[in-house]
């Protein structure tokens, strides 16, 4: 099975989350589906874009530095001043900057065109009708769309709610995830390690992974081989809380695999040979109701490839966010080989120059070796009919969960 | 003063927080303090690539399909068994991917060379001496460099701490931000609008921009002028839980300006006026114990825009990161006026195709304006000698907080 095809069947099944009402407040990076239309006009009154006075235009007619006119100071207007006042032809009141326009002004007159009298003004020149007057619903008109549904929501599009008036949104939740791994030679890292054992580094990282991408991290938990909760349990007890499962270990053509084994009678969960390096062996199905589930590699390479080449997607999707993983075309610096016949996802090292983008490997490409994942910043895409890639060859590559672009 | 002065006056003002331990499977997207060297060698002991059978490989001289080489199984070995075995020549065991090597055995055959035998197998090819054998030592050596301090610890970093048996890391943690909110005018989201007031959405746009760069609401607070504590008690009492205070409004030329007010006398915060567009007042200095307090004009936009300009970098560098903000050069698709003597940090559209990256502007520009600045996904930097941008200009933009790269 081809990395396509795989990933076609992960997407075609998972489904969009279930809307919910979240506060506006709360919804950053959660996709709106619903429109979201303002409940008032903004700005919702006639108000000042300065600090000034507001004035009858035709009464500074002739005003000029030598020839300045002076008008009575009615009062001050603050910003969030809630009485209506009235200006009188003939005077002035002092306003600040959002403060509502009296009945009567036609234009603000910057203080900086003034003496800043507080009793009575002199004023230095002419304004025009309408001169630093924002009129109530020129920005948007109450029932106006403020945002449509599918925006995901950053903090200039939780402003525009908010001015808006709308107190919660209709989004798709962020993805609870639930990350189970497997393998009797996993110890918590802290603990002393017998001969034979390794540190469960897949928990925390794909942990990790799944913040990274903005779900949530349901549970996570190690299930052994001689843990009195089997795991097809520990999956069922998980799926309750959880909108997707992700298992590392336990798939491969050994004689203990417990993932293969759990799911080996029924049809809920497939496991496939990818034709992809790192990540070959993969499982993936719906469980209790209709939960998915990544039965990864254990690899710590793997594993975190594959979670990136299809739990990513798969989680965008549920989110309501764009599956399209951005992609780059980088100029290989130093080439490496491939395997024939796979999709090689090479650790790369992506870095920015004048002249554009490059990569080169990032170490060792062994499915086993951190060193070199550590080192990585971006996974170069090779295809399967290349078996060498060659200095000044053009690559197409995607940065790994969480990274930045370089600067 | 110039955009470029402010900032310099800010990166040259705010420090790095001091360094904490963390546990590490919490520190996603914190940046190193100390190299984490490896505790342990990675592999820890040889293991097997493969699932297959340990033997020695003098054993298979001649073995293929027709004339396959039987051996005696002595049992089988999963990954995390703890036992140490031994191989005698002449026989082998069945092994299991990362499960240690029995003293004695040279290499691994897999299983899909074999017939898979439990008691006996029959093995149909020869193997070279070290086949699928992962050597102690040979991804890392205890002692070894496993990541330097500066790197942001990011899924696959994590990874590569917890394999090399750290539980704990030395990080810079993230800066714990609190917002203020100012001016008499603003009521909470949900609750009623009286003539002259508006909502509140600066509260819920830098909280909001404050998580998006990674970083903590400490405290969000809105002060009006008669409000029981003054606005020098609040920063006071926020300031003692927060590596950064970010006030809005306040600072402009009126005559009720809080922020500028409560910092009137002595010169912790100093008031400037910034040649760009939107965001010309600003204040900055240091408040309490050295807590950096960056007073924002009190428009959503220039709000927004400049916590974008000043805060980020700043917060960036407190939390230890580069503080560069990358930034594209985009062929501008639509023209547009920018004011003469000023910087212009114009909200735009940037989208890309396949000839490269476009801008456009995303709306009305003005600093009230919020219709625009929804639809907006990067900032572009307009010289101050330009004052007007042609279609086909290159101009440099950046994304607004929390955006993605387009794809």
């Amino acid at each position: 099975m081809s990395v396509e095809q795989h990933l076609s069947r992960v997407v075609g099944t998972v489904r969009p989350l279930d809307p919910l009402r979240v506060a506006t407040i709360d919804a950053l990076g959660l996709v709106l589906t619903a429109p979201v239309r303002s409940a008032v006009d903004l700005p919702g009154f006639d108000n000042s874009a300065m600090d000034g006075y507001a004035v009858v235009a035709a009464d500074l007619a002739g005003a000029t530095p030598d020839a300045p006119v002076a008008l009575p100071v009615l009062g001050d207007i603050p910003a969030g001043d809630t009485e209506r006042h009235t200006l009188t032809a003939g005077s002035c009141w002092r306003i600040m900057t959002g403060a509502p326009v009296p009945e009567g002004a036609d234009a603000v007159v910057q203080v900086e065109l003034t003496d800043a009298g507080v009793q009575r003004v002199q004023v230095r020149a002419e304004v025009a009708v309408g001169t630093a007057v924002r009129r109530a619903g020129e920005d948007v008109r109450k029932g106006d769309l403020v945002l449509d549904a599918g925006v995901r929501l950053l903090p200039h599009h939780i402003a525009a709610c908010v001015a808006a008036g709308a107190a919660d949104v209709e989004v798709r939740p962020a993805p609870r995830v639930a990350v189970i791994t497997t393998g009797d030679e996993l110890v918590p890292v802290g603990a002393p390690l017998r001969h034979g054992q390794i540190h469960d580094s897949n928990g925390p990282m794909l942990a990790a992974a799944v913040r990274a991408c903005g779900a949530v991290v349901a549970s996570l938990v190690h299930v052994g081989d001689r843990d009195d909760e089997s795991l097809a349990d520990v999956v069922r007890r998980v799926a309750g809380d959880a909108d997707a499962i992700v298992t590392s270990g336990g798939i491969s053509a050994g004689a203990y695999e417990p993932v293969k084994e759990a799911f080996a009678s029924g049809d809920a969960v497939r496991f496939d040979s990818v034709a992809m390096q790192p990540g070959k062996p993969q499982g993936f199905g719906l469980v209790g109701d209709g939960v998915p589930l990544f039965a990864l590699p254990g690899n710590p390479v793997s594993s975190l490839v594959s979670f990136e080449t299809f739990v990513v997607p798969a989680l965008r999707c549920m989110a309501g966010r764009d599956q399209a993983r951005v992609s780059w075309r980088a100029s290989v610096t130093r080439g490496w080989r491939s395997p024939a016949g796979r999709v090689q996802l090479a650790r790369v090292l992506l870095t920015r120059s004048a002249g554009g983008w490059q990569v080169e490997p990032s170490g060792a490409q062994g499915s086993h070796i951190l060193g070199g994942l550590a080192a990585a910043n971006a996974i170069a895409v090779i295809a399967a009919d290349v078996d060498v890639v060659r200095e000044g060859d053009e690559v197409d590559v995607h940065l790994l969960p969480g990274e930045e672009i370089p600067s």
